[in-house]
Order: C-alpha cells, then structure tokens, then sequence
C-alpha cells in the first residue's frame, strides 16, 4: 500500500506509540491524583505542554490541550467573538467554518472573506471585512485542500492596524510541523492537532497568549488551569509531544517533500494541478475533469493507493466548498483528488501514485 | 502496590488496549476517507456503538462519542438548558456541578438540590425546585465520592409529571457497568465515561433518546451524526467497547465487589465510614477525624496502596464539595480517604489495604 492521504491522518508514530503506552500499562494514574504516581503523569503533560510549546516559538505563550484541532478552533472562536461581527474566509476547514456559522445564533455576524483562485484567502477584501466592531478574525496558516499557505503574520499586522481590539486566530493544523514556523506577536492564538503529524486521533492543543483570557467550551475539574476540564488524554498527550519530535524539523523536512511534490507532477498526466507552485508541499490537489474523484479514489485503493477527495472531514457533501469558492467549474469540482504527503513517503511511491493517477483517469475516460 | 482508586481512574484493560492497537498501527485511516480502509474503521466505530448501547438497553436510543465524561455532561446541559431554571443537586461531580453555575452566565437561573447525609440527593426538596420553568433535571446515579445511589428512574417519574417537559439528564459516569441498570423511560441523556471501566482517557458518550434534538458543543465536519465534530478518536472508542466487554456483567460482578467492600469495612478500625450500606460497593469513603487525608494518602502511597481523597477531577480545593454538602463537620471533612475497586482487586487486597489505612491513621495520630 502507497499512503498518500496524509493530510486526513498520518500513520502513527511507531515510537511514539511505543513510549505512550507505558502509560496505559503502567502509569495509568489520573493525573489529578495527589500521590507520586499522579504527580509523575502530571509531569509528563507539562514536559509534553513545554516540548510541543518550544516547536512554535513559545515565549509568552500557553497551550491548552483539547480532544483535537477541531475543538481547539470552536473554543477559540466562541471565547473571543463577541457582539458586532467576527471575520474569517470561505476556504476554512469546516471547524472554523461550521463555528462562525453557529455565530449567527450568538448574536455575532459572521463575515466571510473570498478567496484567491489557489484557495488563499484575498487579503484585501478580508481587511474590508474588518472594522470597529470585529471581535474576532481567523484565517487559517495552510488550507487542507490546495495547501496555499497564507501570509497569517501579515495579515495579522494588518487587522491590528485596522482594530487593535481584535483578536486573531489561526487554524495551524496543516501547518504545525510542517511550514518552518514561529508565532509573530500579532497571532493571539493558534490551533494545531496531533493526528496530522504522526500523533494519534483525539488530541489537539490551543495556543494562546499568556494574558488573554479564554473561556472554556468544557466546565468541570478545572483541568488545564480551568480552560479544559475533564480527565486529561494522557496516552494521546504524551504521542502527541513524542510524535512531533519524531516527525523532525519543518526546515529540515520541507527539501524531501517538495521532491516528492516535484516527482509527483512530473508524473501526472491529463490532470489539472489545482495546488499552488508555493504552497505547503505537503499537498497536492488535482483534478482530472469530466471524472468523479470518489470513483477514482476507490478505482486507486484497489491498486493499493491510497489517497484524499478534497477534506476527508467534509467528504459527505458532493463538491468541496472550499474549492468552489476558488472559482473552479462543476466539471473540475467532480474529479478533484487530494494528494498528501508525509516524510515516511518515498520518491518511489511519489512515481508510482502519479503513474498509478494518470493511468486511472484514463482508465474512467475510456469507460465513459 | 495495591491499586484501590479506581473511581478516579482504572488500568486500561490489557485485551482491549491489544486490540485496539490495530487501530494505531494497521487500520489508521480517517473513518471519514471514502476508500475501503476509512469505511473498515467507520464500521468498526459503528460496532463500538452499538456494543456499548446495547448494554444499557439500547431501544430507541443513540449514543454519541464525546472526548470525556465530563463533555457529555457539558453537552446535556448547555444543550438542553433554556431560559427559566435548571435543576441539579449539591452531590454533583464538577463536570455537572460547574456547567451548572455557567448557566448563570446564559440567562438560566441554576438551582441546587440538598443532600442526605449519605450524599444521595434529598428527593422531596428537589422535586420543590422544580416547576413549569424548568427546562431540565440534572441527577447524578452514583456519588462520585460517596458511592450513594439516586434511584433516578423514581426521580425521573415525579419530575416528568409535575413538568413533562423538562428533560432528565444522568451523570451515569459511576454507574455504568457497575450497577445493574437499564435506561427507563423517563431518563433522556445518560454520561458515561471509558476510562472507569477498563478504558482509556479520553473517550466518553452521551446516550440519548432518538427524538431529543441536541446541539453540538463542538461544531465542525459533522461527525456524530453533527452532534460532536472533529476526527473520532478511534482507537479509544475502540478500547471502550472491548473494555466494557472484558470488564463483564455489571450483576455478575456485584457479589465480588460487595466481598471486597465487606472485606474492607471489616479490616478497618479507627475511622468512621462514610459511604452507606446500600450504595454502590465499588467506592467506600471513610474519614479519619483530626487527620489530614492528602497525608494519610501519601503515606499509604509509600507503603504501596493507593487510594483517593474524594474527586480526583476537583482534588485541588481543600475540602470536598459533596461531603460538606452531606453535612459533615471540617474535622471529619480534614480526614477523608475514598477506596475504590474493581474487579481486578482480590480479597486479600482489600485486607491489606484496610490494615494499610488502619495502621498509617494510627501512626499519623501518634505523631500528632
């Protein structure tokens, strides 16, 4: 099998995997518990709090763990938007998108910023969005559907300059490990998973500044000092901190999968290359119009290649909303395959998913 | 070391972790992923699902996979709480109780039923607080730190016919699999939590009646029916089922435990138990007046035994919450220890344990 459906999960870690169990084996103690055993698995969540802390730039900085990216997101967003309106762009993943959505319920307008034809948001139509009564602006580092990786820094800058009131969020997840990376002052918070760097499913975090107050989504122990009750996901934690040290440096990585990126491109024909030339080499979207890319996806799995239609966590719908608001044609939108990458991939099997694509649409194109 | 805190968490079943393991290291895939390997792990959820329902007679009931006990709780409540008032009791564990006071915050007016000395709620004052303002009805089934059993379906009845359409929620958190229980009519949404049974931090459920509409806390890809979004957890929703499976028949078990509680209350001396007679055998809370329990606790830690000081999940306040709220004086509150089994303890563990405590109280009152 060739998997190359990164972005809706990596394989885990095997180490990280191996070092976490020891605390469903033998450090089973809740970490609450007030004797040495419940202290040691205390420790462990702050020296994994720290480790994944350091990879983004800590400073004055926290992270709030949560059960995944997708909850990092709806708590930032229901914390910080407040009356007035709270602005974000059509190419969010549904987390963002689905929460500023609920925002209308909340008494908040929700404004969303169109998007360049790569799926990166239009900056300059996003700060007109933006103005006294914006509590709350996200754009997401790198969309999970064309890899187009927005300038969040700047775009920062620019909200602040415009309403220094505004708190600005950033959904990291197919960013954290993977685009080299630090938090600029203007990011107030930043949500990254585990699962998308060789961590395991129901594990995410919140990053935040020091001094802003969050509220929590979930009430109870007090847990994470207050902002995430509920018995900590011990095992998913410690992978989590384990998996992103094993997934390596983002520089460092990034020369490897661009050639995979390169190699698969060079490899594709009667395909459209969707994914931007500077986007997150990570992910490679393309479509082979006329096509169904559900068709393709499962004509390939029986190959023993694996890969994406679009964002696996929105894949019940029939077109990719995202990729619409890029200004594709429904013929385009029906073929569309998500490709995505991870640093265990090799050259080889970028070649041979390539070959394994362009041999399969035409395989559909001569049935049709 | 002898292992007695099983409320506050217990060792992850070793067949259940085995056989969710395949889920970290073969069968990886997003259950979301339309290909073979996403519609395998789908499925498996799905089995998970209906195993876990089934054992608290499942009719027409949905469970909805949440990452914790404690957001199943936040679920119910924020979900089904609306203007007017909300009633709950004094014996709530954190998760209930704090989501409660957040109410306030929502324009709910919360209210708070007394305990019986026991820590069961006082029932006729509960009902006095419910009236046609009140949208939903909060009943733990077993304290959390005295092991006192609500006889929630009698509760239930009365509320339901002095306000039909209040909706009755449950923290079942220690109850299921430990008290022979079937879901009755009147009982709308039911908590229940992995981690107490044999499974793994980080996986809870919210079983609910068919017809009752819920909102999602967390919003997003619209996983859970759109009930609870984000990727599934799927190796601790796994763990869940086999670990419910592998812990075995609540019935069946009870005569075991009922051994070992009576093995305990027979070994110790020195201290007043707390828990009653009739509550759930699984927790025997005791206080050693004039003692400091976190004391006692560490220095039974160091001879091997491990038990709780009341809630583990609210370990940080001084004294307990509930035993105030039974009405317990400060000294006795000072020297509060909480034993907790499982199925794994024998008899001779409870023996050594009882002697354990009786020992170490005595030693800690020579010192004094």
């Amino acid at each position: 099998m060739i998997y190359l459906d990164n972005a809706a999960t990596t394989r885990p870690n095997e180490e990280a995997v191996a070092y976490a169990e020891q605390f469903l084996r033998e450090s089973y103690f809740n970490p609450s518990a007030l004797y040495g055993g419940g202290f040691a698995v205390h420790s462990e969540l702050e020296k994994a709090r720290a480790e994944l802390l350091s990879r983004i730039g800590g400073g004055e900085r926290e992270l709030v763990f949560t059960s995944c990216g997708t909850e990092a997101d709806g708590q930032a967003i229901f914390s910080c938007a407040r009356r007035g309106n709270a602005v974000t762009t059509a190419g969010e993943h549904a987390a963002v998108y689905e929460s500023f959505r609920e925002l209308k319920n909340r008494g908040v307008e929700p404004r969303f910023a169109p998007l360049n034809r790569d799926g990166s948001v239009n900056t300059e139509k996003l700060l007109e969005l933006v103005d006294g009564q914006t509590s709350l602006v996200s754009v997401m580092h790198v969309n999970n559907e064309t890899g187009a990786v927005n300038d969040i820094d700047k775009i920062a800058e620019e909200v602040k300059k415009r309403t220094p009131s505004a708190i600005f969020h950033s959904d990291g997840v197919q960013a954290f490990g993977k685009i080299p990376y630090c938090l600029s002052e203007n990011i107030d918070l930043y949500s990254v998973s585990a699962h998308k760097i060789g961590g395991i499913k129901g594990t995410g975090a919140l990053i935040k500044k020091k001094q802003l107050a969050l509220r929590p989504l979930v009430f109870g122990g007090g847990q994470e000092r207050g902002l995430r009750s509920g018995t900590e996901n011990v095992f998913g934690i410690v992978a989590f901190a384990r998996a992103a040290a094993a997934w390596g440096d983002a520089a460092a990585l990034l020369p490897h999968i661009r050639r995979l990126n390169s190699v698969f491109r060079e490899n594709l024909s009667g395909v459209e290359i969707l994914s931007p030339e500077n986007g997150s080499p990570y992910i490679l979207t393309l479509s082979a119009a006329g096509t169904r890319g559900e068709v393709l996806q499962r004509m390939l799995w029986e190959r023993g290649i694996v890969v994406g239609t679009g964002s696996a966590c929105s894949s019940k719908s029939r077109h990719s909303r995202v990729l619409a608001a890029c200004g594709y044609p429904e013929r385009m939108l029906d073929g569309v395959l998500r490709v995505s990458f991870s640093p265990d991939n090799t050259e080889e099997e970028a070649r041979i998913g390539a070959e394994a694509i362009t041999e399969t649409v035409k395989e559909f194109r001569g049935k049709v």
